[in-house]
């Protein structure tokens, strides 16, 4: 399909186009800049919302500064297509997310526009103050440096670090706070009712201008009166606008906040801003999904809609002829609930994921008992801790790629405490079109090197059930161990999900297929392409044997003496790292029991892997049904070499 | 060496003996409470500032509150020295930090009034949040919790990220901030400066009071001032008290700052705070190292100042007849000026530990090039990245259990964007008598699992110091790899350590010693045990090769084809987890290549170690020379089961 660009649109090859332009164009350029983005995210699907809220600051950013000298950071950068699409692949954004196509997030090898890759959230203010240090070094006062973050972003403990060192430097600095009171949920905490504060003018604001004006008044009573009322004026000055304001507290000077949409203003605002030494910070009030009326009104639901039909705002539904297997991630949240209706114990906590993980299905039921804190992830494993300590059984659900900001609260607040906390890590393995940035790659092996931590991952919906099910049970929840579940993103194989809920012991693998010439061990969902496999096989004479091992730790040893003993060739796979994973918590048993089988690891190679469907990322790392298979003909000399 | 606690002291073996103290006795309790750290730590050893400042407040709030029913946190803890003599650990308390004796940090096996392990900072108010939700789900509304945290500790994100979940509910939690304006090293950041605004009334209450004061003088202008001056009242309060100070803005009910040393007014205020409902933060300023002049006065120095002639404030240093081989610390912190005065683009960052790293030299010799950045791990790593982007070359030690907090920003700031940064990870393998929450454990398994990774140790002082040279190397610097170096806490082995710089190529190991029975690998400063072992073991007739290998990713894979070609008997030693380490890339490197020697897996097991001289941990987990030794012989069949 031939998306066609805009008038004006069309001739921006690159912001030197757009500075070419005359401001009064610019509100033009903003309603194709906007079009673009709704014909190709309807068609081509990718995150929405987020960048139609940044339209304008993205046209006024590229207008006013000098980029790519200038030095423009995107925080997260799921709205940065604006930005893409103005420096230099507009032609080519048709591409976005597609395997071998444009990043969903900016990315340095991509364009020189994009000076810091992204991804995960809260990183920009450290990132381009650094940047700002590293031009001062160079005795560069001139070149400018500007972060982009949204408030959902500000309430990572990152940002707040960066601020706290920014504030104290006299770094060229200009943070632009986007505030559209979301992250991909509405946003939560005080930081945001504080913004929403200043920005609703019910205080802050109001008071100032109010006690402006009465002290206005009290002019009329004379000279001395004069006197006193000008002191007060000047010691308000000083406390209100030196302290009052939480940024100016941290040492940066603070403006706004303004209508992030009004793009005559915000360049005017950002021009004058140039000139301003120092780190500051511009509150820009938007609207996530501004400019197409569906996305403004659920906005979590147009984050990333898939494809829709621009017209209509009709969501495409994929329609199916049979019952389809459900999400791992409504398994998990329908067993929680009930799990947690039985064991009044049971709580809840996302870092701000509760569509993403369906830990909204808990909220709504039991609000009371389940935790959304906000992009925080850190605190989310320690505040489980505390509750831990207390007898509360958590059920922590982070990505396994967000997990990686809280490896020390794992390991720290939780592990040397000895506190069963349970880990939910969605997403484990490729994330798909999200790419390098998103892929939980390498749980298994940062969790598994940790004492005091059972690491475990489902085959099916019935193994995620049974998982949540023994996680909470008292034998576990009275131990000294945390409890890692971790399971993919999108779709199980069992449409008849809703299983009874049993118990599997701890450190248990089971048989799913016997066989004689070899044995494939798998950890997960992949396991599913091994069925496949041995199947295939079969076909061809060979006898496969297959074990889910469901616990990358503990092992099942009585059921590794029993594949070492009987097999002289085995292979391994896992929707992980092969440094350090799964394969290598085998051939570490194996070798330790002296046993000398031959051993093919099959996962994620020490590269980085970039997006893509799952499918074909598993197809390039060669771990789909094909590469296993080729990896048994090959090491049972059935002519192909791997 | 009897020490002999004061006559009150004496008395409390419980929270409970001292609450049925009067009042008027607490200052005495304080007295002697800091005489008696005094008198400990004088002769054993330990941390001593921190709990020296907190000794009122440590009275205080065992005097004020119910514990251990109340839930009282540490932030950090070590300054719960005081906490741990009041509460059942008096007489015991000699054994602080001693193998096998107390820790040197609350912990949850030690003591009920232990409610939450620490170790690492910032974690309090999370822990605390956790336990105030808790009480609300089992409707005890009564029960108190406290977290107590250090104006240093609140830099950290995590610290935020507490806060801004806190500040949104209304859980009963009571924050003190224990301001000293000092972390181990002074405190930095626009945090600090805003402290000391507010502690020192420059802006905020004398502001206030001002404004006030003047505000009182318009009354005398008769009835319509007098509303007027109502109405401004009114705007003001509101203006001022619930937004104008940085912790009210987050939802906090602020109060103070008080004199943190004054016994008679802290347990008023406590006990006063006690009857306000919802999340509030006291202030308290203190010193220090309070009562022990020479601590007050040089704060860094008397963190933790070893033994000291209590009398005369003379810190033993032991005197030596031979020269001595130098701390790891120090020779990082002289090759870096050394090498920072060669390549002007190399900078230096630390998070808030110059003088424990020896960044401290650097900042002294070229402060615009070396940043403390505060506890502020991951802002450390990505400001090293923002600053990498730029061409700097960045020097970014952090002590590898830190290192666990900004694992994240290693992974998806550094090495995905394929930025040369280079990571010092001091105080790798066992911390000593710091314990389980500082040993640097894990740091091999979760660096080496992540693409664009270099992971090295050095066995002594030059080899550090070439790695340091190589890192900076423009082949190094203009590749896309970062490059991590790990050295333990302490001692290298050479006295004449300033050697000639040289490059070393990147992935290849030496051969220290040949020999024919058994090959033993090792990484890092561990290798010096094996010199050892090949010593002994070759006066027992065994011909030992030790092969150090220097890289733990990428291995050098000619020398362990020549070890494998070579040897049926192989070991390996390293001081860092054996799940994931350095031995389980051997053995995937090794069934990778189809080699079937037996092989030993040296290092540190899948369970907690706590705290004691290094040495005897390395002997607890069967690596000392004398492990290695019987390794050895055990697997050559010198009759010695291992």
């Amino acid at each position: 399909m031939l998306i066609t660009p805009g008038k004006l649109l069309a001739g921006i090859d690159s912001p030197e186009d757009l500075r070419k332009l005359d401001r009064t164009q610019l509100p033009q350029v903003c309603n194709e800049l906007r079009q673009y983005i709704i014909d190709n995210v309807s068609v081509y699907g990718g995150h929405f919302g987020a960048s139609l809220g940044v339209v304008e600051l993205t046209v006024a950013l590229h207008y006013i500064f000098n980029t790519p000298d200038d030095q423009l950071v995107w925080d997260v950068g799921h709205q940065a297509y604006g930005h893409k699409i103005l420096t230099g692949r507009r032609d080519n954004f048709k591409t976005n997310r597609i395997y071998g196509g444009l990043s969903g997030f900016p990315k340095r090898k991509e364009s020189p526009y994009d000076t810091f890759g992204v991804g995960h959230s809260s990183t920009s203010i450290s990132a381009a103050l650094g940047m700002a240090v590293a031009s001062s070094l160079e005795k560069n006062p001139q070149r400018q440096h500007i972060a982009v973050i949204g408030d959902g972003s500000m309430t990572a403990g990152l940002a707040f670090e960066g601020m706290n060192h920014a504030g104290s430097t006299d770094s060229n600095l200009l943070i632009i706070l986007n505030d559209n009171c979301m992250a991909i949920d509405p946003n939560v905490g005080a930081l945001k009712e504080y913004l929403t504060d200043i920005t609703t003018s019910h205080t802050y604001n109001k008071v100032r201008d109010e006690v402006w004006n009465l002290l206005g008044k009290m002019s009329t009573f004379g000279k001395s009166a004069q006197e006193i009322v000008s002191k007060v004026e000047t010691a308000m000055k000083s406390a209100l606008l030196r302290q009052s304001n939480l940024f100016e507290s941290l040492g940066l000077r603070y403006f706004g906040p303004i209508d992030g949409h009004d793009i005559d203003h915000l360049t005017a605002v950002l021009n004058d801003l140039k000139d301003i030494p120092g780190p500051k910070i511009l509150h820009c009030v938007t609207v996530k999904g501004k400019g197409y009326g569906p996305a403004e009104k659920d906005q979590t639901k147009w984050h990333a809609p898939g494809l829709f039909d621009k017209v209509t705002g009709e969501i495409q539904k994929k329609v199916y002829d049979t019952p389809q297997a459900p999400k791992y991630q409504d398994v998990f949240g329908h067993t929680l609930v009930e799990l947690a209706e039985q064991n009044p114990r049971i709580v809840g906590v996302t870092p701000a994921m509760p569509s993403g993980s369906s830990m909204n299905i808990m909220m709504k039921a039991m609000p009371e008992r389940a935790f959304d804190v906000g992009i925080a992830e850190q605190h989310a494993v320690t505040f489980s801790a505390g509750m831990a300590t207390r007898g509360e059984v958590v059920y922590c659900n982070i990505y396994s790629t967000f997990m990686q900001r809280a490896y020390d609260q794992v390991i720290h607040d939780v592990c040397i405490q000895e506190l069963p906390v349970i880990f939910c890590l969605d997403r484990a393995g490729f994330a798909g079109a999200d790419g390098a940035t998103h892929h939980g790659a390498y749980d298994i092996a940062y969790m598994r090197c940790i004492p005091n931590m059972i690491v475990a991952a489902p085959m099916n919906e019935q193994e995620l059930r049974n998982l949540m099910y023994t996680a909470q049970l008292d034998k576990i929840q009275q131990g000294t161990q945390a409890f890692t579940i971790r399971y993919p993103r999108g779709q199980g194989v069992m449409p008849q999900w809703r299983t009874s809920l049993e118990e599997i012991q701890i450190g248990q693998g089971r048989k799913v297929r016997d066989g004689e010439d070899i044995a494939i061990l798998t950890i997960g969902h992949i396991g599913n392409y091994a069925v496949e496999v041995c199947d295939t096989l079969a076909k061809e004479g060979l006898s496969v044997a297959h074990y889910d091992m469901r616990f990358v730790k503990p092992l099942d040893e009585a059921m590794l003496h029993e594949v070492f003993n009987k097999f002289d060739r085995v292979i391994t796979v896992e929707d992980g790292c092969l440094q350090g994973g799964f394969g290598s918590a085998v051939v570490e048993f194996m070798t330790d029991h002296d046993y000398t089988s031959r051993i093919k690891r099959l996962g994620i190679p020490d590269r980085l892997v970039e997006h893509g469907e799952q499918i074909e990322l598993h197809h390039e790392c060669g771990f789909d049904p094909e590469g296993i298979a080729n990896a048994v003909r090959a090491m049972v000399g059935h002519g192909i070499s791997v």
